[in-house]
């Protein structure tokens, strides 16, 4: 690894190089922890939103901009915030001009973990270890669009690079999953799996439920008039992606929803939706609750692992969601009551002995200690970790996220049994992440080993760094 | 003290060996504040569960699974989580079975706070130096028992080793107290208090209420028929106990209430319960409100300390609340709203100059600058720190949760007038925590003398050490 | 800078001097930017509560006693949770009573800001390096007594002596402004401009509602019979204060309210209210959502800057409320829901394009990453850092108030946009704050350079450095 261009130190202090190969290592046993056992472990990327055509087309991307700034809405909010004008972020901007935008946009980033991604993925991906800023962008926009037009850079090489063993896809219940089917996994050296998430069968409250309910009857081949047909309905679906690999399942919703129901009320409910009349508060919490808890159910009869993605407040600004749709940057953290009904949702499961394998995700870290513990209260014995929390997500994907998430495990958890990283990334580049959650990781262990407040046992800390890098994943989810 | 096994360091850095001498202490500074001024400072644990029949029985335990397994829930936690079979933990495995399970377990509770207390409970009352995991285990067990079966380690021989100068149980007011009037405080060196914990006469939507209000009719000899009744019944429990030397009282509570009330509508309601009538939301409400004023102004007539613990949420795990009941792992932390509740409930007493001096502890450390604050709101000068935020409690009472608790104590109140540690614990083997508690604050002097944030002046910062590890609660206790 | 006394230390370990020159610098890298870029930067005091008649009369104090301890809530409660009986703190004891009193109370203050500020203070204004305790406090009131009767001790040079540019008071819309007026700017050497605060005429709810609605006819000229009156009224105001150099409003409410409304309705409701007909708590919702978005668009149209302090539970004591009245030291962090009804209101603006420059505050730390993210939910390109998350308020500003909120929002926004430290303050000797923030800014970025987290590019670091401490405000305010 090269260093990256660093300023002469001027002052006569040793300092540490900006992002050298000890980047975030600062004992010598973090170093060890991560070069010795972490570094070589392979990723298994068990949450992402990777696009499956792409990778079974093998895409290259013309430039820098169509793979690093097309579509990543973390960027373009550090570029509204610092005055940008859309024109260059979402706009009929040139990709050079958008590009150039971005840089002159990076030096302004410092401290927000942007800037540690762009400077990894530079170097990692490209070997460029010069910092972006005004008067690189121009050339850095070549020299790195000039390497992803060669087939070293095609995106199942970008994944193959980064040792990536298994990735999950994001997939709606009403996909075909034709690229699933396409993708030829001993040909690329990897594993391409879809996952199940249902949202748009919940949200009974979204005016185009109705017709996400026609079309899954006119996949499944039978009008849905019934909650029972519909349920029918998404376990042929399921029973489909489970052809395909499927194991895992995900839901992004404010909170969990675990009211008392019947599925006689549901169905009358469900019925209303469907022919277009108003639901209450309280039917709409009666159908949520009813759906979730039978889609739970058939999880744990499928064997997947359900993920929940909990306390989001999305769509804030509605004149920009006009103007360019949902997930395009106006979304943030809300503080929306978490535990009672995530109690109620787990504990109505695991009452029955029907509760799956489960993570939880959080995006408010004001709830990581209601997570931290919630979780302890349905791992029984059946199998170690069965209960997980969902590492640093969204906002929270970050240093400081994950320093406290992991710490906040550890202390009312077992970290050793986390099964650890994942990416929950659009983007072909963004799997330097599980790198950084490493050498965090890694550090965690070695301040404590270098500060006597845990023992010296490299061989035992190395093999639970790797556990959680790797093993732990392998293992949970039957790999 | 010897040193723990400590696998040899390779990497040719100095580091510190684990829970050594200096354990939890980074600065001379701290060294100097622990070793010369709070270690010498005898115990008062002002809040525990300690049973007060084996106290007085001066109870030997068999071996270390009896001691140390039996009833932890914290412990069996970990073990469920790490996969281990209920067999293992409550069930009908042998002693030693369960001991080597726990063992094989250890290592992979590092980072948990069990880690460290198993090792500080082995070293300080074993002197067991060796670290406990899968291959020491059983030679652990054997060593241990074998000590454990020599008259130094009767339970009170464990506490006098502690420097324990008091201990306050937590008490049903259904209690007869017997153990206490047996106790022999002059023999045994330390005091045992009970403590008032009247939380089956607040909880009014308990199915059993009815019965507990019977009983109490029992014991003070007249039946219960009134609003009135009850609170005389309670007062006379409340005299009996001071007659005992009580000068405590707890209650367990998702958060407080404190609505408008009327003793003529509690009466009322109070009828309903007891004649087996439903009662809405609104008269538990009301209920609760008004038990919990009245119960704190005879708190303050009383001259008693009473004591809130926030925000748990119980029994999540309904179908191994039926297989083992309550208190047996299966609980976590709740986001339930404190702050107007607690002003109102103290703000309440404090408006008739009828508030008791007060400890409020919380759960969930989201709360932490709610709790933190609002003692700030009813410290009027009448007594130095009146109103205390209690230590880090349960799943907080861990070196993050007690650093985060004494960081926002000292931010927003004043840390020299805290009251400082308790074990809150069911077992005979958890006084080390006061030593943790203690390394702790010593350490975040230190780091702020050495980092020049407060003056190099150990005889003053030694003193508010002191002050907190036991002359504040030695003064407020009036002990 | 002298060095405060510091006893010597004794085990021969080099520390760091309590409060030198390099104060809360931990590394070389902090120093430089401290000194070399932060320190010498102006201070924009962009919202305060100064008395302007204070600041046009030059008063002089007769003691430190009246500019130090008169009015200062923090050091009140501080003497209250530390046992000191309220005669020297708001009672009839002699100044020097008092003083004394205070001194005493402050060697127990270690860890709390207090600590840190008192002795800044001493030092910035007094060049007084003793530390402030009993023995010290008779003669510390003396000699600083003496300088205060001195004229480079006038309020005015007070804020010259700390490179003051521009403060912003806090004025009610029924202020006549008069001082404002009489100011004089370029004797001066400063700026003091208004701002403007009707909360009084959103709270519609509080008893005196209806007075205010008179008082402000009176002075605007014409009874308020509409809400269409009163918006006229609050905009007469408004641009009344226009004329003095205005460009800021501020709120203080427990949380936003952004209801569906009309006009009419809010019509009815204001109609009630002012006819002394009691509300019911929905109309006081549509009311306040209905007020408070007509101000937004007001703010909008005039190119104000609008500020929220949000979550303050205030008015706890309501037994000390009666004797001292309100903002005398019973006030605490509330745990209202804030993130909902802030996205609704500034998205019922924004979606109109009236969305003025704003910037919200909260009070409760477990909010932070609430707003940390909502200011980027608005933050459209239009102007850099359009949108702020104030600095840490209150209870927060102190260090890891401080702390908490940079690395929140540089996490989760661009710190490089913050326009930084502001006094919040009612006392003329709080100006330290600034340095303090800038120390902890600096050592911030000193942590990154030198853990290799960061460039070691000082130029840039500086000029961000420079950009938060005093050229964003400057920018954002077009001071």
């Amino acid at each position: 690894m090269l260093k990256i261009e660093n300023p002469t130190a001027t002052n006569g202090i040793k300092k540490q190089s900006f992002l050298d190969e000890n980047f975030l290592l600062k004992t010598e046993t973090a170093k060890r922890l991560y070069h010795d056992y972490a570094k070589q472990m392979p990723i298994i990327d068990y949450h992402n939103h990777l696009p499956p055509n792409e990778v079974v087309a093998d895409r290259q991307f013309e430039n820098i901009t169509k793979i690093w700034l097309y579509g990543d809405h973390y960027k373009w909010r550090a570029m509204r915030t610092c005055g940008v004008n859309e024109r260059f972020i979402t706009g009929d901007a040139t990709d050079l001009e958008k590009f150039q935008k971005w840089g002159e946009t990076v030096p302004y980033t410092m401290r927000n973990p942007l800037y540690h991604w762009t400077h990894l993925e530079l170097q990692r991906y490209f070997d460029e270890n010069r910092l972006l800023k005004a008067e690189t962008a121009t050339d850095i926009y070549h020299s790195t669009s000039e390497k992803l037009n060669t087939p070293q850079y095609s995106v199942q090489n970008l994944l193959r690079k980064m040792n990536v063993e298994v990735i999950c896809t994001t997939d709606d219940p009403l996909d075909t999953l034709e690229y699933h089917q396409q993708f030829d996994e001993s040909g690329a050296g990897f594993k391409m799996l879809p996952a199940f998430r249902p949202d748009k069968f919940i949200l009974i409250d979204n005016p185009s439920f109705a017709s996400f309910i026609t079309r899954l009857g006119e996949i499944v081949g039978y009008e849905l008039h019934s909650f029972e047909d519909l349920l029918r309905g998404l376990r042929q679906r399921a029973d489909f992606f489970v052809k395909l690999g499927c194991q895992l399942c995900d839901h992004g919703l404010e909170q969990l929803y675990a009211e008392e129901f019947t599925d006689s009320a549901a169905d009358s409910i469900f019925k209303k939706a469907i022919a277009g009349q108003n639901l209450t508060e309280n039917e709409i919490l009666v159908y949520k609750s009813a759906i979730l808890h039978h889609l739970g159910e058939m999880y744990h009869t499928l064997g997947w692992t359900q993920q929940f993605h909990l306390g989001a407040l999305r769509n804030n600004n509605t004149r920009m969601l006009r103007q360019l749709g949902p997930d395009t940057g106006w979304d943030s953290i809300g503080d929306f009551r978490q535990a009672v009904a995530l109690s109620k949702y787990l504990g109505g499961l695991e009452d029955k002995n029907r509760l799956a394998k489960t993570v939880i995700y959080n995006l408010n870290p004001a709830d990581n200690e209601i997570f931290a513990t919630m979780i302890g209260n349905f791992n029984d014995g059946s199998l170690a970790g069965k209960i997980q929390w969902g590492s640093g997500w969204w906002f929270l994907d970050q240093k400081d996220g994950m320093i406290k998430q992991m710490e906040a495990l550890s202390n009312m958890g077992i970290l050793s049994q986390f099964i650890g990283m994942l990416t929950d990334s659009r983007s072909f580049l963004s799997f330097p992440r599980h790198e950084y959650f490493r050498r965090i990781l890694c550090n965690l262990f070695g301040d404590d080993v270098e500060n006597g407040e845990l023992p010296n046992d490299m061989a035992w800390i190395g093999k639970l760094v790797q556990d959680i890098c790797y093993n732990n994943a392998k293992n949970y989810f039957n790999f």
